[in-house]
């Protein structure tokens, strides 16, 4: 039983197609397009989307939390429904191979049941209570408690690299709707017909879980137009976006620029430094370039995490990691990279990196095809001082490239780590009494990253509540914000305080009785005691 | 025994006056100025104090808690030292009344000491750990910790209404040395000699625990460019700021402006309005009359929580309403504002909105003297009908002045509070079933206040945990974050993951052992264990 792309608008629980123009889908494996139209989003529709989502908030934001997690719940039965169908989709549109995209779904899933969890159990809403006292002197206190309350529509863009678990049920979907704000979804023009079929799902599971007309909408554009006309309506009031920094930062200053300025989380990559101390280096030289170089040519390199820069000292066992490391590269099979776009950005930056003053290239694996979109890892090195003088080499190249930064000494490799920008990750590799010898470089990445990982690759982002997927700019627009797990829902909230309530009118989270049997903060105790009025 | 004002600028423990241009205090109730001169920074005094302060931040943000919490009741105690000369100045600088003054510095000692509490019991910096699965398919489960970490320099601007509480050693000078940030205040120049007396304390109290040389820094201008160049700074992290809509917006627009953004925590006021309902209005007249006026007229009107705005609707009671509230206006004394300026533009502000169509004046309280300082309470009415078409009519009048909304009925109440931007406050007077009849209503200024108070006004702004002291924009450049009370540390901070550390390498929150009994969310669940490794 096959699900019929519709390549639609979708306004709340209605399709719509306004504009005549059209795009396709694109077959990066294939250099080919499928034949099914997608609508680019007039601006007529925009309006009227952003409409229906403001209605449809006042409702939403007080639907209680466990039948939000209902809906939550849904769309993960409505994607799975969806069956092979899906991966199929998502296998053609993006090239990335079938299992990879099982694991992404899985993830997806995890994610979202996750959120339902949270909802279900209910503490997530932070509430605090402080009872009053009337006969204080020299003035009463009066009673006060605060929970966390939705903000209002949450306009998302979907992520080329993640056709699931950042795109239309994902990690900024999730949380979006878990906190109680309708949902609007820029599909990404890559994947639009995973995006059609997932919109699908998501637009089942809120009908059948009773939510109001516009809690979700999703259109399309190949172009900047609908994105930007999103930002900038003035009932958006969050955007959540996983991309690239120029694009992030064109968000940004949009939302910026606005009458009433508004949050945009983007979380815009970075080239996650590994740091091989000496000692580490002479004892594991040939298991860490296996290691890294597995890291750097994952998926084509197409991660947020990928590792490009690899820092180590010009000490024992780097003879041996630098022939082990280009073997490996050698060996690397060309890859399917997600776009013909993608990919020539691929080859201009690296080119860019390898016409930079004292870079030589180690190695460049073989092409299977000369495709458009076919992938070539490779590393290059470059001296410390070499390094220290060109900003330039800090740039992400997105794909499997990294750069190996060869210091002269440990003064060298401190001084190349304090030029370093806001990441994502680092990492060093060392064992624990050797990073203890070198405690200031230490604290010095750690200035600089979102997590700090020892003796492990950034790839792999857990989604569990310890992750903190984010960090200083340019990393991220906001470090105070992850994108993945369950504090990221903190990105969609705000605080409330309610003064001198009548119990009956408090929402259920700061009733006296506590029926939600939450977790509170009472008189700055923690507590699911209830209060004796 | 007295302590002499120093006037020159305090970079970390070092005064420096490089700049021959000064400026003196200004003395409201009299209209004239101290003798004291105060050096404005130069350009260079503005770089070595961000160079100091970048280099104290690797020091002190590795000064474990309870030693910064020393240092928070240090300032306490050094600013309790400094005992009536401090009050005595502050009542010169600023024409407020000592009492008045007295209740503001206990509550600073109040904020300090409720932040060296936080940081004694530790469990502020939300601590997150998820243990390692090795054996996990398809892929082990990494050991993943989080918690919050501090974020670097922080520039806090004095504001001219809260000489202690929103000053050197106040709302946002507190928390950002609790989360382990070294601190920048630029002195606000209506009340220089404060400011230096109490930076004297802070000084003093740094010295005395042994925190580094450039923890506490604070400069001063009587204009723009110290602030400015302050903001642009490229250390700097984070700014504070209390004050008007148009100053925060101005460091709003220049930290987006920088190569690498940074947040600006504008608490930039709003009108705080009332929504009195039918029947409460028919039983409570007279009242809520006297309750109202003393709330505007409180501190000549001078706090951002001022109920500027009333609503009423056109029904029993109205009458006795508006005459008990302009009797007790005609009586208000005449009271000395902060400074001519926020004197004249008082009056320019108030008489710009009696000149609006349909505006009149209901009454004027008596001048004591033509003083350019001496404020005249007043209060006007205006149909709902000309409140809803004219968006002037919301602006904040800085001052003893409140506008009466009478509206036709229940549909145009409504009407006018749809049209209403984001405040800090908004009060309801009504018995639990009269709001309940009024539920849109009711959600519909839920959905634009940072604190819903039921019958209460909204000055006094309680300093507990369930306070929230900010609100969707434009009260707040953030909503996300209130300046009053513990949670208002989350602005100086940002999480940081852990992944894969010897548990010797981790930072003492994150310990197996939890050697300071913090409570931590342990795989999903909070509690305090110990981990078994």
């Amino acid at each position: 039983m096959s699900t019929v792309i519709q390549g639609k608008n979708y306004i709340g629980y209605s399709l719509s197609a306004e504009n005549p123009y059209t795009f396709k889908a694109y077959v990066p494996v294939d250099d080919a397009y499928l034949k099914d139209d997608f609508h680019a989003a007039s601006p007529g529709e925009v309006m009227r989307t952003m409409e229906l989502a403001q209605k449809a908030f006042l409702e939403y934001a007080y639907i209680p939390p466990p039948q939000r997690a209902n809906f939550l719940m849904a769309i993960t039965e409505e994607i799975l429904a969806l069956g092979d169908e899906l991966l199929e989709r998502a296998s053609l549109e993006t090239g990335l191979p079938a299992v990879r995209l099982a694991g992404e779904r899985a993830r997806t899933i995890t994610q979202l049941t996750q959120f339902a969890d949270l909802l279900r159990e209910g503490s997530w809403v932070e509430a605090s209570i402080d009872t009053p006292i009337p006969d204080r002197l020299p003035a009463p206190k009066p009673d006060l408690r605060k929970m966390l309350v939705p903000i209002g529509p949450v306009v998302v863009f979907g992520s080329s690299n993640f056709p699931f678990a950042y795109s239309v049920a994902g990690v900024d979907t999730g949380p979006a709707l878990a906190a109680g704000n309708p949902l609007i979804v820029k599909a990404h023009a890559a994947h639009p017909g995973v995006s059609d079929l997932t919109a699908q799902a998501v637009v089942k599971a809120a009908k059948r879980t009773g939510m109001p007309d516009g809690v979700f909408s999703m259109l399309y554009d190949d172009g900047f137009e609908v994105g930007a006309s999103l930002v900038k309506h003035p009932y958006t009031k969050a955007v959540g976006f996983t991309g690239s920094f120029k694009g992030g930062m064109a968000l940004y200053k949009m939302a910026q620029e606005r009458e009433e300025p508004i949050p945009v989380f983007a979380e815009m990559g970075s080239v996650n430094p590994i740091i091989i101390l000496p000692e580490y280096l002479k004892s594991n030289a040939e298991n860490l370039a296996h290691t890294l170089a597995a890291s750097v040519t994952l998926g084509a390199g197409q991660f947020c995490t990928n590792p490009g820069l690899v820092f180590v000292t010009n000490s024992d066992g780097l003879e041996t990691f630098e022939k082990t490391y280009s073997e490996e590269i050698l060996k690397t099979e060309s890859a399917t990279m997600l776009t013909a776009g993608i990919c020539r950005n691929f080859y201009h930056l690296r080119d860019d990196i390898l016409q930079q003053s004292g870079v030589t290239e180690l190695a460049l694996s073989g092409r299977t095809s000369e495709s458009k979109t076919q992938s070539q890892a490779s590393v290059a090195k470059v001296s410390g001082r070499e390094f220290i003088e060109n900003p330039k080499l800090q740039e992400e190249v997105f794909g499997p490239f990294s750069l190996l930064v060869v210091c002269d000494d440990a003064a060298e490799l401190s001084l190349a780590i304090s030029q370093l920008k806001g990441q994502l990750t680092t990492s060093v590799m060392g064992e624990s009494e050797e990073i203890r010898r070198h405690t200031a470089l230490f604290q010095n990445l750690s200035r600089i990253s979102g997590r700090v990982i020892i003796r492990g690759v950034p790839t792999g982002v857990e989604v569990c509540p310890s992750m903190h997927h984010g960090g200083p700019f340019p990393a991220s627009s906001d470090a105070k914000f992850t994108s993945v797990g369950r504090h990221s829902i903190l990105r969609f909230v705000r605080p409330q305080s309610y003064q001198g309530w009548d119990n009956d009118l408090l929402p259920d989270e700061l009733k006296n009785e506590n029926p939600l049997g939450i977790m509170r903060l009472v008189n700055n105790k923690e507590t699911r005691d209830t209060i004796q009025p």
